[in-house]
């Protein structure tokens, strides 16, 4: 056990069948990537190796993620929650996505909620809103349309995009000098939106950069 | 309903006790807050009303979060599974935080699975990345570190930290006009650290820039 000797497996609450439900968390974009259970045997397994196993309820049997597929989870964090009948896996996801299926995220169908609603039924899990301008960009790159003005960057090129780069950052410092909170938030937003229109030029993904920040942890 | 009429809540497969696991998540920083249960009746409630309702296992009834605690939920986005058995509610979290301890999160309990991990016990949610890395210097701000380069450039103040805004944009415009993937995403990560240091220096929030990118989706 390499586990903090603070924590007991027998804190946790386990329901009448001896299982928790387990979160699997993405660990750079936050991005939730399945639901499935564990019995004490598993998460044990889990804790010792660092290689997720849950407990298949339809098979009855512990099952290492990925044994067949190729698709394995590698454990970063663990944490339970404030009644200790939950518990979220930080993991690194190997292979072609979490889901059987395929897909990232085993959280592919959107329940339409607003009559408004655009968007397919089936897509992307949600990270985070700075990732989700990333997949926008991306959608727009494959996808352009006229009116947008992510098309209109892409399609001028890198000198147009990197003299945007130039020109927000400028407007931030200014923002900066002029103590205006609101201003720095609006130019902030917009240097973050044109440095991910440059990384899209370039072919470069916003999940690279994630993971380089992921490696200074700890350093700043 | 207002939800498509593509989806039924029949398709759905609730548990022996007629429950669902339902995951909150922050529609902005994508940090999960709590696990939950839902019915058909409580999971109707909250399509119908945008208000999150729960199914209380301890006290056999609805419980729509929030109702005496002020810490309401209101729905952004709501998916299922490929097993039709578990939700994501997209939510934004009013209140003091989702949890009934006053925590932003109910998942502040870390399970150490290093033995040189020197983090607390009691963690903030983790939620993704580049919203961590804002954590670690509004950390590193509350507790100064001599070592630290977060506070070598806070104490340094404004011009300093400003300028490094136009060496590290600089440095990026030319990592992209060489072509040079690695470079890129290194001076990308180089620039949202400072940016994010002029952010904190400036009493904005990391948050308040999601924000903006949040009011700006489907307009790129």
């Amino acid at each position: 056990m390499t586990y903090s000797t603070n924590f007991s497996i027998e804190d946790l609450r386990f329901d009448n069948y001896g299982l928790i439900p387990a979160i699997a968390q993405d660990w750079l974009d936050g991005s939730i990537l399945m639901l499935a259970w564990m019995n004490k045997e598993s998460l044990t397994m889990t804790l010792e190796t660092k290689n997720v196993h849950y407990w298949s309820r339809s098979r009855s049997e512990i099952w290492r993620k990925g044994a067949t597929s190729g698709s394995t989870q590698i454990l970063k964090e663990i944490r339970f929650d404030c009644d200790n009948d939950a518990l979220i896996l930080l993991i690194e996801q190997n292979g072609s996505g979490a889901c059987h299926t395929g897909e990232k995220s085993c959280f592919f169908n959107e329940i339409k909620i607003n009559q408004s609603d655009k968007k397919e039924k089936k897509t992307t899990p949600f990270s985070n809103i700075c990732s989700e301008l990333f997949n926008t960009i991306n959608e727009r790159s494959i996808n352009p349309s006229e009116k947008s003005y992510t098309n209109h960057l892409l399609t001028k090129g890198s000198n147009t995009i990197l003299k945007k780069i130039g020109e927000e950052s400028a407007e931030f410092i200014m923002a900066c000098k002029d103590n205006d909170k609101n201003s720095i938030s609006n130019e902030a937003a917009d240097l973050i939106y044109h440095l991910q229109v440059a990384l899209m030029h370039k072919g470069v993904n916003w999940r690279d950069v994630l993971a380089v920040l992921e490696s200074r942890r700890n350093n700043n």
